[in-house]
């Protein structure tokens, strides 16, 4: 397996294409997307457990109910939820991209980011639906650029890997930088690949992945009520179709899983405000639901991520938050350190602290990408969170989103 | 039952005193605070539900195992909190009070409050322990400020009532600003009160209460180590002991609540960094759990608190927290208001957006004290839970702390 360019473009039969539509004041910003398979393909998707769900994401659910998709519409700056008139609005938008491509409505998985309890005006979707069909090509960036919303960053990956003596492609984008908290799923996440797999295994593989990956980061400790992480499968690797647990399962799996954990990278560095990438590498866990539970604590705490801010090496404040985590640690056996590219520290052994030198702390501190490795030396169980540090620029974003 | 001034010296027969001894490093902030009884009092506590727990928590639930109490020793500066020796130093506390005071050393309750993970130096306690124990008056506010860590305003309240045809008295200082979540307990909160009432008696009222008063606010999400809520009942009202629940107990525990109630909306005012309180009332819940969540969650999240900051009546985001606070809810039955002093305005209704004025919505959010109403029309009902709102300063305070 290796890593490739071109996102969800780099399978076999998938083009993409990103448009200004109208939808966002900022003519520089593009605000439709839409990913075309050339096969209809074999579909998948984990939805937000909040109670309050876009509109999009339940005409999504009925949709591919029957395990097939052909295409992604996706707007950004209107989330299309708490709207009276949502699941009508969200229906025309599969319609107009049906009657563009010529395919089947219920072929369409349709998403929206952006402002909650805003009316989504369906006429320049409409308007634009021309322009943005015709630019379908196998340049996936003006898609991945219409998704975003306060992302300061494109978030695409994608991986080339051997599948039952076939070559297979996988690549994926994401959007999200605040309301990043997810559970079961994520914000929105499009992945596509050529591998032949039958629906119920994709969902099966993406079901499980969403686990290690997507469920263990946090910006804000918010989950969105729009997160939606979507796979099209179109075999066109020419692999034998994958139908059961094996091997093969296993390769798509491993390929399926570099992506999304690259793009969990991607997401919770650009954390709206952040400055780094704050991840929590925890070992010596007695169950996996305690490791879990503990490292996401770790990357949730409010004051862990402002003393990352300021490269202030306060671990009691990583202690705290792994006694309150609801996990049963015995916090007199916790072991933490402080690492990243220009070093490692030991800041506290069993529990209590042990002498060390704060400007060798403060350099490790310093760096874009830290790492905060918790032992809590009680079994064999590990897990790793991701997060980013609180920063005057997360409040200043939020403060005034909306105007 | 009317507010009264004097804190925790309102009560009969209780002094107090603050002095600075040396263990923060600004002269002009007290860090010794002493609370004493002149007669030995029933005594109470809760304490932080964090497994990582300060070591004065620990001395303290050993000595008043047996419901009695004489005294309150409190130091600001450092939470003596994963430290080797952290239980020696609390001990040693409480020997020097216990000797100063002339009462046994069991008698005292010990609290520290400050940076978790530096050892607690004993020798400015015991150096300042003369002058601490000279200083002692019916002047509460030298106490109230030793107690203070990144507060930036004293919190006393104090009730008089009626009790079994006596008048007793009932106040309470706290401190508390940062890494406030409280679970079963709250940042340090010391209540002292003439009334008669047994041990058992008085920890039932405490534990009852905190549930509709510590428990309900948050600033940061962070459960500290060092919760704790404390009360002396010294009997010196002269009401026939409280030994059961009854019209007494009733008018003890409204007394509680109205101290704790007034001490609770002074915290999350007062959060770090805070420009206000913001307040969830809710109504119309299915169950009491549903009411505690949803208000909760409401007040906790991270994107709200900066909606609020930047006085943006963006009601997508309480809808978005009530969808993930965990409870069982229609969330299209939900209505929404913002009120405050100067007015009252209805942003959804039945889970969707209604036309308001922005100016309007903006006028109201202004205000330093903000309340978010939310009836989820499903039952009857009801909670209030406290917050603030998510500033710079916040970050600029955590950011660097230790330092």
């Amino acid at each position: 397996m290796k890593f490739i360019e071109d996102g969800v473009c780099a399978a076999q039969g998938f083009t993409a294409s990103g448009i200004h539509c109208g939808i966002r004041k900022n003519r520089d910003k593009r605000d439709l997307a839409l990913i075309v398979s050339q096969k209809r393909a074999a579909a998948a998707a984990v939805y937000t457990q909040n109670l309050v769900k876009g509109a999009p994401l339940l005409v999504t659910k009925a949709n591919i109910a029957d395990g097939c998709a052909s295409a992604i519409l996706c707007n950004s700056g209107n989330a299309n939820t708490c709207n009276a008139d949502g699941e009508e609005v969200a229906r025309k938008m599969c319609a107009l991209a049906a009657d563009a491509l010529g395919i089947p409505a219920r072929d369409v998985v349709v998403a929206s980011t952006g402002v909650i309890g805003q009316r989504l005006d369906i006429s320049p979707i409409a308007a634009g639906m021309e322009a943005l069909v015709s630019g379908l090509s196998t340049d996936a960036l003006p898609a991945a650029e219409a998704i975003l919303t306060t992302d300061t960053k494109v978030k695409s990956a994608a991986v080339e890997f051997s599948l039952g003596g076939k070559t297979a492609h996988l690549g994926g984008i994401a959007k999200g930088s605040g309301m990043i908290h997810p559970n079961m799923a994520t914000m929105l996440v499009f992945v596509t690949t050529d591998a032949a797999i039958a629906p119920g295994m994709l969902q099966k593989a993406l079901s499980a992945d969403v686990q290690t990956s997507f469920n263990r980061i946090s910006v804000d400790g918010d989950t969105s009520t729009n997160d939606m992480c979507c796979v099209l499968a179109n075999g066109m690797a020419g692999n034998a179709e994958i139908t059961a647990e094996g091997e093969d399962y296993a390769a798509f799996c491993a390929a399926l899983n570099a992506v999304t954990t690259a793009l969990c990278r991607m997401i919770a560095r650009d954390g709206e405000g952040a400055t780094k990438l704050v991840e929590c590498a925890l070992t010596g866990a007695k169950t996996q639901e305690a490791a879990d539970a503990v490292s996401k604590a770790v990357i949730c705490s409010s004051l862990v991520k402002a003393a990352m801010f300021g490269s202030d090496a306060n671990w009691g404040r990583v202690l705290c938050a792994i006694g309150y985590a609801g996990a049963d640690v015995d916090v007199n056996k916790v072991d933490v350190y402080f690492r990243s590219a220009v070093g490692r520290i030991c800041v506290c052994k069993g529990g209590a602290g042990v002498d060390f030198s704060e400007d060798e702390a403060k350099k490790v501190l310093l760096e874009d990408e830290v790492t905060i490795e918790v032992d809590l030396n009680e079994g064999n169980f590990s897990s790793v969170a991701w997060g980013c540090d609180l920063t005057y620029d997360y409040v200043k974003i939020n403060g005034d989103y909306r105007t």
